[in-house]
């Protein structure tokens, strides 16, 4: 078993890419060597901690359509009045800071693929939530289990990327009621990283866990977070029952819950960055908590999702500074608050891969990286404000996340980086090609990208005049072509398709 | 007189794009309220500050061709053998740090143009160097001076371009060892902005001194540097007589010297990071000290541009993660050193503005800025490893300029901006898009993109499925439409031109 895409390529070239991709495919996850950029002073920092605060003992957040929710609030310290919950100054913080872990392990059925969520490591899951799916070839169209499939082999092929994601596309060819199990199981039976869990229904989060324990055992399961789920505020300032009961259902189960105010800034939030920041702290620590009271201990993500808006269209906007600043400042705010931290990714308002994609991407992936996020959604695929994933945008992506587990290693200052013989033993005016260092050195010296064209103008035109998503095509559909399974228990394989076949027997198709 | 494009949208459109663009376009340069990122600790630097002494004092630099450079560094402390110069341990930093000014005010003809070069500013300049062009319309070609002056009105135009730059592309239809004058006098009559001159033979050089008195007066040129220029090592370890001569006249002169080793790991240094560092502060340093020595307090600028190299084509590649560590590393030498410094830009190995232009481009733009470069030339324009510049590239680049001025700021922490009464009044589930907040903020709240497409899939469908070049391209036509050249005094345009005359017809044509 391999994750190297096999090439066709021999001799030379095949070992180059061995070694090329052997100082990153063999690590489950990234472990930053270089601190994290910092763009607010403690003195800032503390601020938008008393602000989050005052929004949290002032207004409160509503907990929406879930009185059990209310009452385990109130019973660990909040003021509940209707819907309202109101949380003494500093609860939230002594709360989670009482019983949340710094950072947990996410374990995968295959033990060398479990990764380590929080300081100082980072951790690349594709692109989650997109109904519509784009390729060169077919264009955007609607999301199928086939291409969820697809996007989970992908994934599993990439050696850059360390997690299979959730809800990579829609199956819209699934009812709605029943197509989480399909996800699932795809992600369990065509990859061996880690995944993540349903959460449009607690019914549909318990699957998720019933799954999970046919794979895993039910004691294993209660002692080992085996999968992280994604809850979004219904910001601003409500957390509604949905979430919040597909929380509970994974906390219970001591499974790890990803608690992420989506910020549009301007719609759900003031147009200001320092609101921005402040609310999203009020209403992660609110979900945070909750979580924690569930079940004291059970692993948490501070997650933070943010955008700018459109002021004329009311579109969302990526890639642009707002978003960027407000990254490092949560980023910040999560750590000092002692709890793993998401946000970022490849993201882009762009309807194609295009350079508005890269630079869109690339201006949220850097500071992802700087910022040091924990666990990066979305580092693959992402399009179109996330209504669409990408087969080209995915392969593009992934090769950026590459080149993220080189940066994120810094400047090796050993005496053979440092190669001060070499520079002396060399000389003026004399080229190092063909220097016994370099000689020594080149062929682990580079990140090397599939996709980049590096050759001239000449070979290009030569070539077909490509750009880099007509590039992008042949890798993703080779990748298919050789990918192979990883393998499984037909016990454990039979067990879940008895259990899938048997509760899509239970209840009737529904798309709501 | 404005630099802000003009538009022909009235009413409520143009109200918004003037107050879009206040915040940046009455800029004539970056100050940035962050701090640089730091990716090595002191002792690592002064390992390397160590290993680049190493270099200077037991292998040295040849100046080659020219012995009153030599007679310089000799007179200054250097050990002279041949062309081989030798520089005891800690020499040139001791007499950089005696006398190179920390910053400087490149001056302008107009004075609300100048610009500060040296922390904590940025300044932006175009590409520089490219033989050939791009547009969506004519394709690739040979550069001429029309292409040249249209670059120069571009970069006069954007906001977000603070410097009228140097040789933006090379006019290949005017004679080598004359197009010199042209570009001068295209920079000077085009532009108000601060602009480079030229350094492809020493009375070149002089040339171009020669013409700045005649805009700014003999007596002012002495105590105001008005031309940065851009010298390269000749790496490894050389400095050639074109160079040395074009330094030195510019030294003697009082003027701006720019000082850039052009590293491409594995040919011109050893392949590892931490060496092409420390050579590239050797040669900078060799550098920086001539000018110092020719004449005390003449501002120089430490430059580095490096690339990493394909070990396969011996191609030079960009936006790869090693040179983002190496302009991070050599950025905080700089400052260690206490001298201005130039690297990074919008660089890229793509033939054509697509994802991968934007994504190299971005990868070295965004440690560009959070490096804290000082100048940064191929801010805007950049493809193909700098052998194109491209219209529309230009365009798209620009726009992130425009981004990185108010990344710059960083996070805004008014009371107004934390709005926490905006988010008490509001109160849970209540957009606040209506808010008085938003309304009060919006129109300045979130950086405004001119090229971004934010409309919904069938939107982007009904305006033509234009990718971002596409839609870069009216851009840069209606800005050339709508250029206005500012104001000269006719007296100094005559006298510039009447220079220009006689030195053409003093020297026959030469393409060397």
């Amino acid at each position: 078993m391999t994750d190297i895409p096999r090439r066709r390529a021999g001799g030379r070239e095949a070992r180059h890419l061995l070694r090329a991709h052997s100082l990153v495919q063999r690590e489950p996850f990234l472990t930053r060597a270089l601190a994290p950029y910092e763009v607010l002073s403690d003195e800032g920092l503390s601020l938008l901690e008393y602000n989050a605060d005052t929004i949290l003992q002032e207004v409160g957040i509503e907990f929406r359509g879930d009185a059990e929710a209310r009452e385990t609030l109130r019973l660990g310290g909040a003021d509940v009045d209707g819907e309202r919950v109101r949380f003494p100054r500093g609860m939230c913080r002594s709360i989670i800071q009482g019983s949340a872990p710094r950072a947990f392990t996410q374990y995968s059925r295959n033990p060398e693929r479990s990764v380590r969520i929080g300081d100082p490591n980072m951790v690349f899951a594709p692109s989650y939530g997109s109904p519509f799916v784009l390729d060169l070839d077919k264009g955007r169209r609607y999301g199928t289990i086939e291409d969820f499939r697809n996007f989970v082999k992908l994934a599993y092929a990439s050696p850059y990327l360390h997690h299979s994601g959730g809800t990579i596309c829609e199956p819209v060819d699934l009812p709605v009621n029943k197509r989480h199990l399909d996800m699932v199981y795809s992600h369990i039976r065509y990859s061996d990283k880690p995944f993540m869990g349903s959460v449009t229904h607690p019914d549909r989060a318990r699957d998720t866990v019933e799954m999970a324990r046919i794979v895993f055992g039910t004691e294993y399961l209660d002692g080992h977070a085996v999968v992280l789920s994604l809850v979004n505020a219904n910001s601003p300032l409500v957390w509604d029952a949905t979430m919040v009961g597909a929380a509970r259902a994974y906390a219970e189960a001591n499974q790890a819950v990803l608690v992420t105010p989506f910020m549009l800034a301007g719609a759900m939030s003031p147009v200001t960055t320092a609101a921005a920041c402040a609310q999203t702290l009020a209403e992660a620590m609110a979900g945070m908590t909750f979580v924690q009271l569930v079940r004291p201990g059970a692993p948490v993500v501070f997650g933070s999702f943010a955008s700018s808006l459109s002021m004329q269209s009311g579109a969302p906007t990526f890639g642009t500074p707002e978003p960027a600043l407000l990254l490092y400042a949560v980023a910040q705010l999560a750590r000092r608050l002692g709890v793993p931290f998401r946000s970022g990714g490849n993201l882009c308002a762009s309807k194609v891969p295009d350079a508005q994609a890269a630079y869109e991407s690339a201006n949220t992936f850097q500071p992802t990286i700087l910022a040091g996020i924990n666990f990066v959604l979305h580092a693959a695929g992402w399009l179109e404000g996330g209504l669409t994933v990408g087969y080209e945008k995915f392969i593009l992506d992934a090769d950026q996340c590459g080149m993220a587990a080189v940066f994120t290693k810094g400047v090796d200052l050993s005496e053979n980086a440092q190669a001060v013989e070499a520079i002396l033993s060399n000389g003026p005016g004399q080229h190092f090609l063909g220097h016994p260092h370099t000689l020594a050195n080149f062929e682990t010296a580079f990140y090397r990208s599939e996709i980049a064209d590096n050759n001239s103008y000449e070979q290009w035109l030569e070539g077909g005049s490509l750009d880099a998503a007509q590039r992008a095509n042949p890798i993703w559909k080779r990748m298919l072509a050789e990918y192979e399974a990883p393998p499984i228990d037909p016990g454990v394989d039979e067990a879940l398709l008895e259990f899938m076949a048997r509760r899509k027997a239970s209840f009737p198709d529904s798309n709501v």
